[in-house]
């Protein structure tokens, strides 16, 4: 037995209340240790000549990573405090039972020696992760480059952008005409980057976080694009940047024009006057990257900490936005982004908070800050997978198992799974035009529980290197687009959304085959079972037991040979 | 290398700021398993052609505890992010970088592939304990027993107490009386349980948390003790509930009154009206341990959660106070935590809080709640190496290893160590009156760094068994103590506040002896080096080579040879 790869923490991220009376246990152990993992259970406080509250239950191992297993097990209860420790058998026969951080050779009768959970506390701090959101698929829009109302020539809209200053045209009008294409993809979710007032094309350097940016429309024209995106079933999440303001922003200005004597020069963390704003140079105020484009704000300051939760409440309460996706979120304080949920939360119950961060965020996810995060982790899973071909199936499986044992699994169910972003190279440059393991990530990236993220595009075949140019005008010409991607991509969302047995059916068996590059996973719901077979590699490989049953992809016969990069969903 | 047993969190257990541009970085490996542990860290935002800030730290092991060690490195830095990745070369040779919870085999290059830490933020939620705590000896009175100004016999004062409400008369007055006599002691910190108007002589069924309970004095008499013992150098600590009232607390008298119709049935948990308040039955509303007289406060309702913070600050601002303990910490929520030390900390800038908790307290443990807690897993640890003989010596230094480990530096220097409480029998008990027992359990608690709080009387040699026996009337007559043990206190202490050595000192050897319980450990620093030993055996074992140096606690020459259960402090 690996006892020190054994771990438990009686907080929030190992003993959880998933609603009033029902509790999650995690326990975590290394790989392929352990044969039997037993929950032993009982109420802190009734002395057992009293009423013997003991109980016993199996723990059920429910995700892998790389090194670690982990069980999990929920339980019904009605105490004011449990008491529990772990029953371990490892795959020698060894037995031992974990408790309080030790481990002992004989079940623990000890109360103060068992771990310890107050159910009281940890139902007043469960995760309330919104409903609406788990396993949707959501759509990144970049509003200067999907869609524009005004007339803009071909040329113009489909040159590679060169600077984020370059003005394409996009704008509300022209998202709002094209929401029943989002619709008619199979999209749920909408997420836009930045629509308030802003210079750049991509608005993080906000000038007013009260106004829609001009060249993107008006108040009427958002309102609108809510308004008809909620009429055909789509939910409306909001970008903001609480990190930095643009220079443009009043209370910036006012610091530039009245230096030390401004009301506003708390609201940053300025060095001295007078400010230094000279490119590629250092300057003498906090700025996001260095950049004195973006100067940071202080949000410790209850001022400015009361004017970003109002903005965070306004648009909420006004346009009956459905979340928030919040900008350089791993800068902020936790602090503030626990006022922030309780302020946005008071507004709309189920307002669905995602945070960026490019890793893993356990402690912004332990219930009172967000809800989810921007998957990159995923994003680099899937380079090394799929683009480099540098971990096995095993590996990539593990990095997903990661994610599934170490967060609260309603959040996992929300996790933006994604495979590029406008901050990233297009999945489609990383693969050098490979539609074959383009289409293989959207597969896994669709057959996954999460929210998977499409960026704009995707679905059409869009290339493009790293920002700016990952983020070209949407291919509206038809000529341009790639079809077979874009049936591809709507075929596996109807997959998703037409078989529960894809993101919440149970995994009954998994197996990967890491010379081959397979993965090939059978999962079960009421309607049935369905198995999924991932191919990293180029070589084609025979699987002759799934021979005959039916591609839901393509709706083709499955012939028993699985092809280079290959995805299939077989009925 | 044991991959699954290898563990590092971005987040304030594993990186933290240790003030203004120090950062402490802390990895966990599995024991024995490395060779060297090296730090690979850089600017974030600078690129390197730009700027090259890569540099590299090795790691120094800081604590072992039974099958993990941690390695630590304090880093000076000034950036905006910190990115780093860890280099781990284990005892066979293979080394491999750890980044962002995935191995490689190369130094990583990939920013997004590295761990990565807001400077800013964790500057702004750093831990902040206060300096006068760190390694402080706490004197735990409890008042009703410690001392009175009244008559009473000693027949009286000496006999067994009996109930929770058998009256010994002790008051204020008699503390301030004997004040003396704990500076004398060499006490540093005065720890009173409750001195709050209420009807038990334990007064943990509070009846008014602004009045001090007539029984034991005044406000006056109050503020007397607090100014006397500042004038001798004494810091106090008082203890609060705010987990539940007492029944005759104005709110929940109020309920009983007017049931559904109380404006305060908000500042509890009730199930249904009428109460249920039958002793042995479960009551129908929330309580403490099923107990209808401890009536669990719902600190989530605003009202009454600004009742009780402001208690918290009423005593500090008035009466000066140095501190809370806080009964049933662990039963309360975080988020009331986190706004009592903001509100706490305003009024007193040093206050400390001190939770009670009888496990692993890491969650409450992060900067924003508790600075420390009572140290009952110490007392279990010696339970089983002391009175038990259970564990072997190694296996309690691990316990104490754990809490290094897993604790923020200065927390681990204001654990308060206890060998017993007023909730435990008395140690002296548990030893079954063998007094080398008990000294050696005291001269472990009083050389190990933390903050050792003895129970009074214990320096006395006082024995009782669980509650409320180990309440008994403390020892005032002379003849009833024992001499021996006071003086070997006091030397303790003595030598403590005296040698840095022992509390600062740098570990620069360690070896246990687990055949003949031996724990051996030097420690240097300025002023010197002090090598101590503990010995957990009865047997006699030689140890030659530290035989005539000056033992400090009896100022006589080691004679080469450790009797039974002795503890030696050698110049």
């Amino acid at each position: 037995m690996e006892f020190a790869a054994i771990h438990h923490d009686m907080d929030k991220r190992y003993c959880f209340a998933l609603s009033k009376g029902k509790f999650l246990i995690r326990i975590k152990t290394k790989k392929d240790d352990m044969s039997k993992v037993v929950l032993h259970y009982k109420d802190k406080y009734l002395p057992i000549h009293f009423f013997d509250s003991r109980q016993t239950v199996e723990m059920k191992k429910v995700a892998t990573d790389r090194f670690s297993d982990y069980y999990e097990t929920v339980i019904d209860i009605d105490v004011i405090c449990l008491r529990y420790f772990f029953e371990l058998v490892d795959t020698n026969g060894l037995t031992k039972y974990y408790c309080n951080y030790f481990f002992y050779d004989y079940p623990m009768e000890d109360n103060d020696r068992m771990f310890d959970c107050p159910q009281n506390l940890r139902e007043e701090e469960m995760f309330d992760i919104p409903d609406w959101a788990k396993n949707k698929v959501v759509y990144q829009i970049f509003p200067s480059r999907f869609a524009t109302d005004k007339e803009i020539s071909d040329e113009e809209w489909y040159k590679t952008p060169v600077t984020p200053f370059d003005d394409l045209k996009g704008d509300l009008r022209g998202i709002i005409n094209r929401l029943d294409y989002i619709a008619e993809l199979g999209i749920e979710v909408i997420y836009m980057t930045p629509i308030f007032k802003s210079k750049s094309t991509h608005k993080y350097n906000t000038e007013d976080y009260y106004e829609i940016d001009p060249d993107f429309g008006t108040k009427e024209d958002f309102k609108e694009l809510v308004d008809k995106a909620h009429a055909l079933g789509l939910k409306v999440v909001l970008d903001a940047v609480f990190n930095h303001s643009g220079i443009d922003f009043f209370a910036f200005k006012d610091v530039v024009e009245n230096g030390e004597n401004s009301k506003y020069k708390d609201w940053y963390y300025i060095d001295g006057f007078p400010l230094k704003m000279v490119p590629r140079q250092r300057p003498n105020f906090l700025c996001f990257a260095y950049y004195y484009g973006m100067p940071k704000l202080n949000l410790r300051n209850p001022e400015t900490e009361e004017y970003f939760i109002n903005v965070g409440k306004y648009w909420i309460k006004e346009f009956n936005v459905d979340g928030w996706r919040l900008d350089v979120g791993d800068e902020v304080t936790h602090d503030f982004w626990k006022k922030f949920r309780t302020a946005v939360r008071g507004i709309k119950k189920d307002a669905l908070i995602i945070g960026e961060i490019w890793h893993y965020a356990g402690d912004f996810l332990q219930g009172d800050e967000w809800d989810t995060v921007m998957n990159y982790q995923f994003y680099l899973s899937m380079i090394d997978f799929v683009v480099d071909e540098r971990i096995t199936a095993t590996e990539f499986l593990g990095d997903l198992g990661f994610m599934r044992g170490n967060l609260h699994p309603d959040c996992y169910k929300t996790l933006l799974n994604l495979i590029d972003s406008h901050d990233t190279p297009r999945f489609k440059h990383f693969v050098k035009d490979n539609d074959k393991k383009h289409r293989l990530a959207a597969a896994i990236q669709l057959l996954t529980p999460g929210m998977p993220m499409i960026y704009y595009g995707d679905e059409l075949g869009m290339t493009g290197a790293l920002d700016p140019d990952c983020r070209r005008g949407m291919l509206w010409d038809e000529e341009r687009r790639n079809k077979e991607t874009y049936e591809w991509y709507k075929s596996l969302i109807s997959i998703r959304r037409n078989n529960t047995a894809i993101i919440d059916g149970e995994v009954v068996a998994c197996r990967t085959d890491d010379e081959n590059g397979l993965i090939i996973e059978t999962r079960k719901f009421e309607q049935g079972e369905l198995t999924i077979i991932f191919h990293g590699k180029k070589k084609i490989v025979e699987l002759k037991e799934y021979k005959g049953r039916i591609n839901l992809i393509n709706g083709k016969v499955f012939d028993g040979k699985v092809r280079a990069y290959e995805a299939l969903v077989l009925q």
